[in-house]
């Protein structure tokens, strides 16, 4: 039950280790690499191809077609993560992410949001693992504790 | 291991069909219902707590807020369908369900295509049932022999 | 006759406290809370259903739904502020308040302007208050004599 | 209590007639004028002075400044319904009416919504009435049970 | 022929002086004033039935109502200049000012473009002036002969 | 005092007749062409430094280049109408032909508004016409008594 | 010297012809094919790398891939024509072909316009071919006697 | 076989240079020049007439004619940068760049992408250039070499 987390180039990494840091505070065993489409496509390729993860994180920018291609590819869950990288805000990394054609979808979440992939990937794999899912139970209660804790009057 | 196929209105219909037909090619369980998360909020809270489905597709339009409320209620996987229903194109509902905050991911897919919200509803189910994937590669090959049969001669 | 001021999390703060600023200058009754729909969801339900406030000021970034959600479980008033908090300039919250469906109005009001908030909340209260639309009088004959005052030469 | 509804052209009321009917519906007192920012600015500056209307409701296309210039003109709450009449959808309408500076608030509804923006000036009268606030609690009733009549299988 | 050039804030100013510099440089007499359509409407009001000035140049941000409403009161010329004043870059502004309906036209000018507006302003008087048209000639004839002289060597 | 009106194609005349229409309205010379900067880009040249028209109109559709190129030849004011030729709805040819850079400005109208550019230049030649300016000021009488005469009870 | 022509549905085709019609005009031998990055990327891959066309030309929709992935496999040019195939008006499928990393480079053209990237492709063998390169000169020269001989008259 | 890059101004050198470091990498011939389509337009023409250059780059910002035109007045391959210079983030540019009509195509890279340009007016080239085209290769294999060499822990 290994997740994947791809990105195109070194420069998307401080973006992509958000993803990361969530998979690790989950415990879920994961791999992280730079895999372009642009650049490396016959390692996209092969990487496609791979038995051992279960799920993957792609993060890319500007006409991003890592997610899409690895979608193409696999039968595998597809996560894709736009990354503003370009004068247009990630609005361009965000629809060639999501736009896919009918057959070939890819999860999409918001633009920079790494440590959203992350979580969609472990709600992905604690679909048959009651453990996991009540972990995400555990995690969305902090999200409401650290909301309740916050306090305006000490700003 | 059902599905729940959620929309904000009956004439959200023609287009939340689609995964409906998906999901019925798959032999895949699933229910279908309207819930309105601005018209039927407490109804929306109900089944967000419902334990007998795995995956949700919702869909909605303009200030779409289904996806992304049915995500803060449940630790399953919201899958959520932007559907074109404003002069805006669909770039309100595209906007409104994808840029989630930190914690609370929806995976989003392309402007009106719920089909491939019921794909990756099945590509999250598969990951554990071995024979469920091996559909979905015998499904991108139907994909590939449509494309190699097409023919623009007879145009 | 007091008005709630709701925001998604702490860092909203600086952009709402203008709404603060606003009624403390009209001597309105006010509560200031963080109250998020993504992660306090049900203590938002809870809100929704108090009794002792008259308008609803809601602030909220990216895919906002915490003003459309108050909304959808009150008939009182909700004004939302759509705040600047993700590389799509406000956008995305604009879209995802305004565009609500038919039957859920949202007053929406500029990006990340939360005093122009407040001064909608205080005119809705001065409908049955002559001395408080007095004020407003007043308020905007300041404002038309701080434009009056200004000058170019001393620049 | 009486509600003005202002249009900027004829060709505006198959869009503003949606409030007509919520107001009729509610017992509302209202009236309805032809007011153009830009071919009768004399006559919308009288139109804000006048005393016997509590909420204004202004609709306006393209490069809409009804609502706005109202908004500058009276302390009374003023609605914006930004109407789609150009080949931009209704943005440029949108954007003319919600982006107010500080101090000159105008409550904005979706584009062509013009039915909320008759809502959100009932619920401001309803401030000091109980009991249209509880037709207004009686309305959002019946959106709940219209969705929950709603069936998909007779389609 | 005299030309008057206005804004809405003071803040406008660093943008608007690019005009007056234009103007200056052409030795054409202008006044140079703040007045809010939103602020002084009734400023406003009378400042466009003023009868000694033949080209009015008017700079606003956000929803900028300044130049259609001058436009809306008076025959003369309206030049529109496009202040970058709030979170969405201009966009705002540009459509506020650009999408006149039919019969109160606006000259609009590029975001922050206050000089282009000066520059319109001569070339509208020029019609009837032989010898500002030169000057125009030759100011033309100037902006080609700084670009043959730039050099990219000595960068 | 003649104007000049120019247009890329014959498919931007039934936009650009409207020009045509205001300005055989105020019995105001004209001559109606067909130039296309990027088609007759010689003949643009030519036309650019022709001396018998006083204030050019320039409509185009998507990459607009015609009022930018001819603004950039001649010393008289140009005056440009976006056309909506494109899927993109007028936006590119809105932005082709507002945003030019200093020295050399393009006095811009609204989306398919030729209407509005005939009357701007009525208002340029008005300023040393008294009594062509008397005539505006009528025109613009009878658009408030249009709007006053209409009425909404026999719709 | 063959041009291929490839396009991701047999819906596309419409669109694509335009092009092919130009190649056969000028006499250019060309292919044409129907060829998925996301439904056939394999044939993808393989069309790549073939040795018998010199410059391709690639027309696709939505999250346009198509273009930008031969761009990655292959040091021959690509031509990328984004079509017009969702609600977003060719915005998606522009952004995604034209945002293009540095290092691979794909040649855009307007949406929907395949007619300019067959003259592209055109241009590009003109290059060394001196009797190709006249036909140019020509097919302009028509270009501009076609617009000589445009009448408004006869409308 | 020399490669013309062309510049409206000398601001935009510092994102044109990249396209002269990539031109010189491959040691194809170059010169770069000054050219604007609004100050020089003259100039421009001169330029478009020159019989020593095989393909011209041409970037510029805003209302972006300079690609446009050059490609109007020559049959060479025009290939247009578009220079993020305005509060619009490029998008101006962008679409004053690639939208031109049928008949006048000019190919267009991304936002800023000066080096993209180079790249592909080296693979104009390579068409008959075996050598050149195998440097190409090269360059791709180096693309990949660098990204297989990236590592993640060093960060």
């Amino acid at each position: 039950m290994k997740v994947g987390i791809l990105m195109g180039s070194k420069s998307d990494y401080p973006i992509m280790k958000e993803a990361e840091n969530i998979l690790k505070k989950f415990n879920i065993e994961y791999e992280i690499k730079i895999v372009s489409a642009h650049r490396t496509p016959e390692y996209m390729y092969d990487y496609a191809k791979k038995n051992d993860v279960s799920v993957i994180i792609a993060g890319a920018g500007g006409a991003a077609h890592l997610p899409g291609m690895l979608a193409s590819l696999t039968s595998k869950p597809v996560i894709g993560v736009p990354i503003n990288a370009t004068p247009l805000n990630g609005m361009d990394s965000l629809l060639s992410i999501v736009q896919m054609p009918k057959g070939v979808p890819v999860a999409t979440v918001a633009i920079n949001q790494s440590a959203n992939a992350a979580l969609l990937a472990i709600k992905m794999l604690a679909i048959h693992d009651a453990n996991l899912y009540k972990q995400l139970d555990l995690f969305r209660n902090d999200l409401k504790l650290q909301v309740m804790k916050m306090e305006l009057e000490d700003e």
